[in-house]
């Protein structure tokens, strides 16, 4: 697979907790300068990350994150308000909890909530796969589809594990048709992405793809 | 100083990402028995904690939380929610990316408008100690009592690093007359929470302290 196909499906990444505005805005010209999917930044970032890409690059927050257990009313009210600042795109969190006590009707339910709330905005479920059982992670692929968010999320990348090959397997072998999987969490090589895109990965959250893209750049290995 | 002055100043906590009904009751049962200042828990479990206590136990919930970089809109709904839901008191992390921009005008304002949602709720307001300079420290200590908040808190517990003494001691010798403050993170023994409160901390958040005093029970060298 070529760079610029990887590229095209990478949420370029920056979540961490003390981001500034200018390492935002430089994240928002390389997502520019890389055909990147998107930008995936903080709900507090939206409005200047839009002034200054003005419609030119898609961009993607994030919603209950990264724990997943504000109350719904709470995690529909960010949604839309993140949506009204400028988001294209909103990766929200489960409620692991609810999950892990099979309430699966009140996570089913938060997922359409907070989908109505996004008013047409593309929808992705983060499930926190570190934390679930195989059987969890199956039941969520159908939650989630049921919902109507259009991704399955792998991570939130802060709880201590990221995207695997065994998990984005078996998301794409349980996910409903039509479901897209998004990869996220740890992805640290070309050839990381290219395998989680070969098992069934149609984006990938990460910052590191960029960053080894431009030291190819530097070292005349690949021109953009 | 005795266990149970000690227990009187613990907000016990669980914010465990995947913490379910059950572990939560739990919780609640344990802050009744011990006489904990309050519990800290998600704003998921709230409605659940004050039918299960009646009024008997102080219920404190976070906002904003961990990472803080949620619009200031979202962190005042949320914060009333938590309020309407049952909240006496009110965890709120503040926005690390615009006290490092040196945008101070912005961080005070975000706490007075979060005090405002409150209601008249108790308001703790932490600055993930960790991430700051002791400059942006001592700063924080005058835009907390500025914005209205009641106490100013180290951590969050979920950034790498909790409350240390020469945090606390830089927090008590910079804080205006009459603001609070709340250690958390990492205290572990009833040796470090007795430091913490020599040191000015009126309130601990911990899981730890009451875990302690259990086992001090079972062994019989502790009765409530």
């Amino acid at each position: 697979m070529d760079v610029q196909a990887i590229l095209s499906r990478v949420d370029h990444t920056l979540l961490r907790q003390d981001a500034t505005r200018d390492e935002i805005l430089a994240l928002c010209d390389e997502g520019l300068s890389y055909r990147c999917a998107s930008v995936c930044i903080p709900p507090s970032f939206l409005e200047v990350a839009r002034a200054h890409t003005e419609g030119r690059l898609t961009l993607c927050t994030v919603i209950g994150f990264p724990n997943g257990y504000m109350r719904t009313a709470a995690k529909c009210f960010e949604a839309n308000d993140a949506v009204r600042a400028g988001a294209d795109e909103i990766d929200m969190v489960i409620n692991v909890g609810a999950l892990r006590e099979g309430r699966y009707d009140d996570v089913r339910a938060e997922v359409a909530a907070v989908k109505a709330a996004c008013e047409g905005r593309l929808l992705k479920v983060i499930i926190e796969t570190c934390l679930l059982t195989d059987e969890e992670k199956a039941v969520m692929c159908r939650l989630v589809a049921e919902g109507g968010a259009e991704y399955i999320k792998t991570s939130t990348g802060f709880a201590g594990g990221g995207a695997t090959p065994e998990d984005v397997a078996l998301l794409a072998k349980h996910r409903p048709h039509g479901l897209l999987i998004k990869a996220a969490g740890g992805i640290s090589s070309l050839e990381d992405a290219e395998r989680f895109l070969a098992l069934g990965a149609d984006r990938l959250g990460t910052s590191r793809i960029v960053r080894i893209v431009k030291e190819m750049e530097k070292e005349g290995t690949y021109r953009v």
